[in-house]
Formats: C-alpha cells, sequence, structure tokens
C-alpha cells in the first residue's frame, strides 16, 4: 500500500510516523504549502520519496494508493474529492468535513467509486473507550441516563474555527461511539470573549430517546485542563479521566434503587445504593497506532472503518446542529 | 435575643447547635411535627425548655424574637408569614421560597414591619467563597468571563423538589454574590430518569451583559462527588474545588493576551500567557457559625444582613426562571 | 454497666459521646483536673451524675464497672493500676503505657483479677483497616514482602513526649494487627529540631521472619498532610491512603513473576504483572463506635477484647525500642 | 564538536537525540554490542556516519572530541579511562562509576589531561529542581530541617545492580544539589525478596550538621508511582511532586514558632504557623536539552560542568556507603 500525507502541521508528524512504521505501508511522498514543514518533515522521515509544496503531485501521482489529509477541516472536501475522483482512497483528520452537504457528497462518492473513506477519531481506538464500549455493549451498565464530557483547557486559539470544532470533535466522536443511536435534538450555548466572533467556549446538550442525555463543555480558557466523562447507567457508572496517569477508567457498582412504597402508593422510594469501584487494566498500546492499522486493514479487507465516513457524518452533523443552535441562541435543533 | 426553630430534620440540629453557642441567645423552643425528631433533639440539647409539634406555639410566643425556619420549601411562604405577622424577624433555610412571588410578599410585608429577613445561603459565609469575592471585588481578576459550577453526587433524592431547587441554591447563590449583577436570560436542561417526574439531572446557563457567562450543572445520579467552580476573566482565573481539604481555591495567573495582528489587520492574535498559582490560605470557621452571627449582629445592629430577602428573591428568581426553561425544553426565559 | 472517664481533653468528648450513646451503658462520672474542662463537658452531657477534679472519687466509686482512661501516657501506669486494684476493668488511650515494663505489670495484675484491659488502638476498627486485614487473612496477598507507613502533618507539638510516642502508635498498632507477627529487631532515626530534644521527625524500621520490613515515617513538621500504607504480597499489593474521602483501599492486581531462565541458569526472570486495581466499598461506620462497642462486649462475654493488654504491650514494645535505637545512633534493637 | 555514543539501550536514543540537536555538534558515530540496537539506531538517525558493535572504533576515532557513554555502571570506568586516556572528554549516565575508588582515579586523569567529565544527573537540570534551588540559595527557606524522597514505582528489574544503584542516584543527586554540603554519616536498609539477592527495595537515612536530616526511599515492588520530595525549613517548606503534571512545585508559607514560655521556663512553646501556598511556574524544557548543552559549554568555555566529576563522585559515595551500612545490618557509616 503506497500512501501520500497533506499537511504537515502539528498532527501530520505523528501520522507519518505512524503509518510509515506499518508494514506493507510505503509513504511515496508528503506535501504542505509552507517549505519550512515541509524541511522538518525531511529531517525526521529522510527515506521519504517527494516533498512538495503542491498538493496536486500525490493527489494524481499513479502509484498512490490513498490520501492522507491533515489540513484545516476548510480544505478536506475539496482535497478529499478531488483525491476520490482520482481514485484513492482517504483518511482525513477530525472533523470530517465543514458542513453535513460535504459530508454526504464524499460518502456518496466513495460509495459510488468503491473507495474508503476513515476519519481520525483517534479516542475511539484508546484502551479507555474500547474498555467502556465493552461494558456498554454487555449490558453491565444497565440502561444509559447519561453522557457528561468536559474537556478545557488554556489552549492553543485558533483562527479559523471555534472551540466546538476544535475540541468536541473528540467527546462528540466518543459519544456517538459509546451511546451508538441517534441523537432526537441538539442544543448549545457559546460565547466569544474575544472581537474575532470565535467561540472560545460553548456547552452542548444532545437529547436521545428514553430521556437519554448528553451533554460536552468545551472551554479554551480554562487554568486547569480537565478531560473528564462521566457515563451512568441503571445499574453501574463510569467515570473516565483522560489526565489521570493510569486508572483512566472506573467502573463504580453505585447505582439507584426504585421501589414502590406500599403506604404512600403514589410515591417512588428511590435509594442509592453504593458498591465496590473497579478500574480495569486498559491496553496502553499509542491510540494512533490502531488507528493507522484500522485505514490500512479496512482498505485490504474490503470493508467500513469502525470510524468510516458513516461515523464522520454523524459528528459534523452534532457540530453543525450545536453551532446553528448557538447561531439562534440557544434554540433546539431536531434532528431527523 | 430569643428564638424559636421550626423544623428539626438533616440541617435543623446544625442551626440549633451553632445559635445555641452564640452569647445572648437563647433557644427558647423548637417544633417539628414528628415526635422522634423532638426526641432526638431533647438528648441533645435539654436545656431548650419548648419542645412542640405544633408550629404555632414558637410562632405566637410572646418572648420569641426570631423564627429560624428549617422546613420544606413548600412550608416557608406561610410560616415565615405567619413569623412576620406576629412581629418576629425570620430566618429561613435556603431556597428563600417556592415562587418569586412568594418572595416580593414576604420581604413586603418585612419591610413594612421593620422585621429582617435572612436566608441561610451558607456558602456566602464560608472562607473559599469570601477569599473569592475579595479577588473579584478590588480587581484581581479583571473583567469576568464566565462561571462555570458543577455540584454532583449520588444523592439523596428529594420527593418534593427537583435536583435544581435542592443543589443548585448553592450554586446559584455564590454566583449571584461573586457575579453581583442581574442576569439578562436563562435557559436550562434537566430530565427526571425516573417515574416521579422530578429531574435529577440539569444544566442551567445564565446569560449577563457583555458576554459573561454563568453555567451550573446539578446532579444527583453521579458515582462521585464533585463541587467544582471555575471563574475566569480577562486577568486571572480562579479554581475553587470544595472537595479539597485544604488549598480549596487556586488562583491561577493565567490568562489571554490579544495582539492587532500587523501584517493581517482583520485578524486577532490571542495567545495564552501563564505564570504562578497561589492558594491563599483561608479562614476555616463553620460558615454556619458566621452566618448565625450575622442574622443577630443584622437584627441587634437594624441594618440587612449579607444574604437578606434580596438576595434570597435572586436566587429563587434564577430557579424558577431554570424550571420555566425546563418545562418549555430550553426556551430561553428573558429576565427583566 | 456502669463507667467513669478520667480525662477530658481532646479525645475524652469523643470517648463520652460514644460509650453514651451505648445501650446498657451509664456514665456516671468523669474527671479532670481542669475546672474549664469539666464545664466543658458538662454543657454537652448535662445527664452525667459526678465531675469532679478528683480522679479518685471515680476509681473508688462502688456503682462504677469499669474506667475509661484518657490521660497523658505518664499518668496510664499509676490510673490504670489503681482501676484495677479497686476491681474495675480499663479501658486506656493509646500508646497502652509508657514502658513495657508497666504494661505487664497492668497485664499481670489483670488477670490475676480476672478483668479486661482494652487499649484504643482505634485504627483496628475502621472499616478499611478492617477489609485489608481479611486480604491478609484469606491469603489474597500471597506472602507479605514489606509494609510501609506515612503519617505526616504540620503537628500540635506535644510538649511531654516525641513525635513516636504520638502519631506511631497508629502506623504500629496498625503493622502489628496486619502482620500478626513479632519483629525480630527495629532500628530508628529521629531528629529533634528545636531546643526542647523532643523528636519531631523519626523513621522507624521493623525486620520480621523471612525478609518481611516494616518501615513507618512519623513527622510533626511536614506542610501537607499524608497519611499512606503501602502492603505488598506476592500476589496483590494494597495502597491505603487515610486521606482520601472515598476509596481508601485500593487493592492492586500487580506483582512479580520470577522464572528461571534456562540459557542462564544462575541467574533468575523477573517481570512484573499488572491487572486490575479494585477499591472495596468500606463500612463507614465511626470506628469508636465499634471501639467502644468492643470494651462493653468483652466484659460482658468475658473474653479478650480484639486490642486487649497484649496488643497494646506489642506496640509499646515497638515503640520503646525504636526510641532506644535513637538514643543509640540508630543501633539495631534485637527482640526476642 | 564532534561525539560518539558509546551504549544505544534505553536511555542511549534520548542521548543521541538530543546531542545531535545541537548547533555545531555532530554524531560521528555510535556503538552498541547488540546489532538489533544499532539497526534501531540506523533507521531513527541515518545521517549518522559510523555503526559500529566494537566501542574500541569510537574511542580511537581520531576526529571525535568527546564520548558520551550510556553503558551498565560496571563498564563506566574502563570506558571512561579509555577515552581519557585518547584524550577525549566524558559524558556518563548515572551513577558515574560502581565505586568511589573509581570516580577519583577518573577524576584525577581528566585533571592531569585537561578533559571534562559530566555526569548525567538530569534532574538537576529541570525547572522544578532549579526553581527550589533558587529558593534554598536565597535563603527563603531559611534553615533546612529534613530532605525526604519517596521513588517508588513497579519497576523493570534489574540484573545487575539493586534498587540504590538504579533509582536512588536521581534522589541522592538532587539532595546534593540543594543541600549543598556533606553528610557526616549514612545509615540504610534494604531487602532482596527474590533469590537473586539484588535489593528491591531500600531505606537511606543521610546525617548532616546541625541535625539536618535526608532520607530515600527507593522501590521497584510498589504498586503506584510515586516521585514525591518533602524539604522543610525554617520558614518554609516545599513539596516537590514530580508526578503532577503541572504545579509540580509547591511552596508552603508554613512553619513552626518558638515562644519562651515566661511562667515554665524550663519549657518552650512551639506552635505551628500557616500561610499561604505558592506555586511557581517552572520551565518546561526537557532537562536532556539543557543537559547536552551544559556538557558541550562545559568543554568549549573550559570549565566544569554544573553535574562534573566531584558531583558524580559525591553521589556514588553515598550510594556506596548506604550499600556497606545494608551488608552491615543497618550499621551508620561515617563519612570524613
Amino acid at each position: 500500500m503506497n500512501i501520500g500525507v497533506i499537511g504537515c502541521g502539528y498532527w501530520g508528524p505523528n501520522l507519518i510516523r505512524n503509518f510509515g512504521a506499518l508494514d506493507d505501508v510505503r509513504i511515496i511522498g508528503v506535501s504542505d504549502r509552507r517549505a519550512e514543514r515541509l524541511d522538518f518533515i525531511k529531517r525526521q522521515f529522510p527515506a521519504i520519496e517527494i516533498f512538495t509544496q503542491d498538493a496536486n503531485v500525490l493527489l494524481k501521482h499513479t502509484d498512490i494508493d490513498a490520501i492522507v489529509i491533515a489540513t484545516p477541516v476548510s480544505t478536506h472536501f475539496s482535497l478529499g474529492m478531488d483525491a476520490l475522483q482520482n481514485g484513492k482512497h482517504i483518511f482525513l483528520e477530525k472533523p470530517f468535513t465543514a458542513t453535513t452537504e460535504q459530508a454526504e457528497k464524499l460518502i456518496e462518492v466513495a460509495d459510488r467509486k468503491k473507495l474508503k473513506i476513515m476519519v481520525d477519531h483517534t479516542f475511539i481506538y484508546t484502551g479507555a473507550v474500547q474498555s467502556i464500549k465493552k461494558l456498554v455493549d454487555n449490558g453491565e451498565l444497565g440502561e444509559l441516563y447519561y453522557f457528561d464530557s468536559v474537556r478545557v483547557n488554556l489552549g492553543l486559539f485558533q483562527h479559523d474555527v471555534n472551540v466546538i470544532w476544535d475540541l468536541a470533535p473528540h467527546d462528540v466522536s466518543i459519544m456517538d461511539y459509546l451511546l451508538n443511536r441517534p441523537p432526537k435534538a441538539i442544543a448549545a450555548t457559546g460565547v466569544a470573549h474575544f472581537d474575532n466572533g470565535i467561540e472560545n467556549i460553548a456547552y452542548i446538550s444532545t437529547y436521545y430517546e428514553n430521556n437519554l442525555l448528553g451533554h460536552i463543555h468545551v472551554n479554551w480558557l480554562a487554568p486547569v485542563k480537565i478531560r473528564k466523562t462521566l457515563l451512568s447507567g441503571a445499574k453501574k457508572m463510569v467515570v473516565y479521566d483522560d489526565m489521570e496517569p493510569s486508572e483512566k477508567v472506573k467502573i463504580y457498582d453505585k447505582g439507584v434503587d426504585v421501589h414502590e412504597d406500599k403506604e404512600q402508593i403514589y410515591n417512588l422510594l428511590i435509594q442509592y445504593r453504593t458498591g465496590d469501584m473497579m478500574a480495569p487494566q486498559i491496553d496502553l498500546t499509542e491510540a494512533l497506532k490502531k488507528v493507522s492499522q484500522e485505514f490500512i486493514d479496512a482498505i485490504s479487507e474490503d470493508r467500513q472503518s469502525l470510524t468510516d465516513g458513516m461515523a464522520g457524518y454523524r459528528v459534523v452533523q452534532i457540530l453543525e446542529a450545536a453551532n446553528q443552535s448557538i447561531r439562534k441562541n440557544g434554540y433546539v435543533v431536531e434532528l431527523n
């Protein structure tokens, strides 16, 4: 499998390192508009053949099977479409696209041309998220009540996208993966504290059937780094704290018991129940190693990857609706 | 000063202990509908003269100057009104009343009769909140950007009020005290996961002038106890973690620098700035000791207390609007 | 059962509250040399009959069955001996006595007179220590390798005893209870930083058969409060952190696998093994409630209590040896 | 400056990366006895010219000015001596040598030949240790009382050295740097739990003039990773927790006030004093970058480096004495 990488910014070198380390994968070339980034990559990965400022060199290269796109989201659609039109599988940084319309078009073309799309929802491939997914899927948590995620820090302010497009893809992709169902509606609040009009703090609520509630807090203006997710079910509750050096996932045998009160028939007796806590050993393999392997495997096995175009679409749909809600002052956006 | 205490449930004994320990204060009597609670109090405080299941005995007792009301919120208005009508000052557990209308009426009667109302917003009297208040008031934080508070645990489910009326009075009263300005609008999301229709998880957004944003997460269904507040300003940022045994308040010399980009005039350059962290020594006096002293002092000095009827009103106004917003599916409730 | 309490300082009121709350126990009287302490107790426990500055009133009172002694350790022997001579069971604050010789004499007299001695090794009765004891006793930890305990804070400096006699009784009693075997030898290091010659920091090493090692760090001069114990065995390892509000005990399924290396026969291959962590739910009953109940039960059932005179003796023996070692500059004191 | 690197195990690649990134430094060659390690390095650093299993190729290479030695400590002396004899400066991994005698000989030869020795005491170059050093040197901590360091984890068991030679060089070098005075005596306790006779847990006490006490706990058999150092002085106290992602250094304005008690003239009144805590912003530059720069600078400026041969000697002296003490069952080893 021969690949080309477009975009050598913050994340690009990590992708090059991981794809380059796979057996049977050869990185033929990389491109970036900035000569100094190409020089930087050249020093680190001298074995790569092509270093070019013109992405088209890679997009049209006949030896290249797949294109890895690690550029700003505003360019994902046109680069992705060009790659697909040239018969190449595509791997894109999160978020997939800037709009659901773009996502739909890419998926449609890929399907028609029997090409694969994969989106880099890295967290899905962490041992932590995988261990929680198992709990959800085997019913250990019971019926799910809510998903609450906080991802805040003093951030590198982006100039082109707001904090929702920057940070929330992580939480939304984890939420989509764990809950595995479509939200009915989205509402969001966000504020831009500086004159650039770009929201630097936002809260997103996602409504599901059966009173399942999702909530995400993303924030570039917090003095401390918090990455904490609560997932509560009728049987057990999970705290996933990504800042913990070990024991990132804690499973609490806690919950609520609902009894009928025989004397006061109109009243429910709700009592909480507490038990042991367990922190499972989790796989510490670098997630990006699994991400890159999954893309290659999905292509060679001719199957959709775990985070395919549709997964990318679902994340963009929530981000898009959240931004619409903010524009409309918190209005609840129904999804069909 | 002679006082009577109505309501000897969870919080009542703490009030009795603290008021009883004040110089020049005598607790003449206590009342509770439940005989077993009276027995419990009697064993602990044998010196109190009157133990009665009939609150009227205290409300009409001619030697009593002030009534402490620690009953469910649904009874605050009628007990408070009776006390005021009988010429007694009143001290009420939080929240002040079940509606803003009730709050207005109590304030109006108290003003007319020159009696004092004080609401037990206990956290306002903690060393932690007092130390943050100083930072805000002396301008050390700079212009305020947001207040974010999380108060979650596996809770004792209330049968009469939802999680907003139970837990949010703490956060709302702290927010009201620190920000010291009226919100323009309120929006809230809440879910009742059990058949009693009582919300056990809720998120409240409060909108202020100049893009100042407040957000509160209250939750009875969390496996861990979190009580963490972020307050960020243009100059410094505060983290108040009430679960820390010491160093509850941390002040971060962190922020954002906004520069004009000379080459790209349409673009702001926003960079974050980091410096030292400082955890001030805070007064560890039991807050309730100061609460009870403040009530007695306000009466004897004929002044409003720090958490008077108007403070109680402002908190109820936000709680009421949050509940309205939930009923209307997240609709933004404008306050005038 | 009628009891008398001698000593109403820091810990006395807690003992009075807990013994007083037991069914079938009546506190007839309390004594303290300081009139102001008696007044303080009188206000809190008005139902007690006798308040006296003269301990002999209680020691000789014919209605009293047992004496609770919560005075400085230097007085334990004479007060305890008087009580035993007057036919009364005795309960003593930790440490049991100031010397092993005193301990032996008290035990000898109690045995002869068929009276009970119990020492207030409170921590033994906590849910945390009980849950660890179960793990040790049922073999879940495997062969024990070491016990390491740190108990430091910015302390109330004692004027009569050093930090070993003040803080180490907690750790030594826990160690004695969990390891359940006699040490072969003791060595200790300690320093007095102030001119009173009283050690304010000390390290104690205890040597057992089979390379089991104990180590205790006690310190009155630390800026933070640490109370952390590691107990490692061949199969599992425990961390007991008493400063954690919940999850005080964590059991790690971690250890070391020893293989014979076939190629290099003289070499052992030692590899570590990691697995899940589990924090068992622990009984949160106030330990002192169980302590007081145990004393009463031991008397009425005519049996030794869990922390009887012999347990007190074993703790004093280690404290005494540690102090001897410090006097001899770290010399290893052999115990027989 | 041309350098050669001998030893490409765990730490070697980090040294190659950091020395290779320096301006005016060229890594001419690397050697390791294991061909697979050479292949690994070759893939990562293809620009290096010489890859050899024979260290002598580098030791005798006329273009090489300095040799970086990252091999097991047992080989440090002979490799270092060969390098010096061939006129090359030497940089050695910690610990410097296996004995003080070896250290003395290397220093003597280097001095005679006007060559530089530097030992990789990496922690000295961290922002954390540098910030504490400033506090000590400018007198902010006041007279020092004790240094207590804990460095435990579930470790990769070494086959050739015990836990003291493996982990304690970090703590001893930090202690030596911060306290900046020679210890009078050393005592240590250590246990080998496996049949290889290599201690896997050890406690080291170091005695200084004026009751200053040092204590180090190193342990390969702990279920959790702890790297925590307390340094207390008469005026302020420091906690350095290397496991904290931020705020690694906390300075407590706490201490002890000693008053003369006028009534009881023979008694000191010792009271503790508490104030604010401050966590200074610390330089987050990778320490090894500064380490490598310091070696090059010391050579070009013809000066001793911050962690020169003498610093290496002082660390080896304490490690050697600690091991002697263990062999003699805790005997206090006096240093002259």
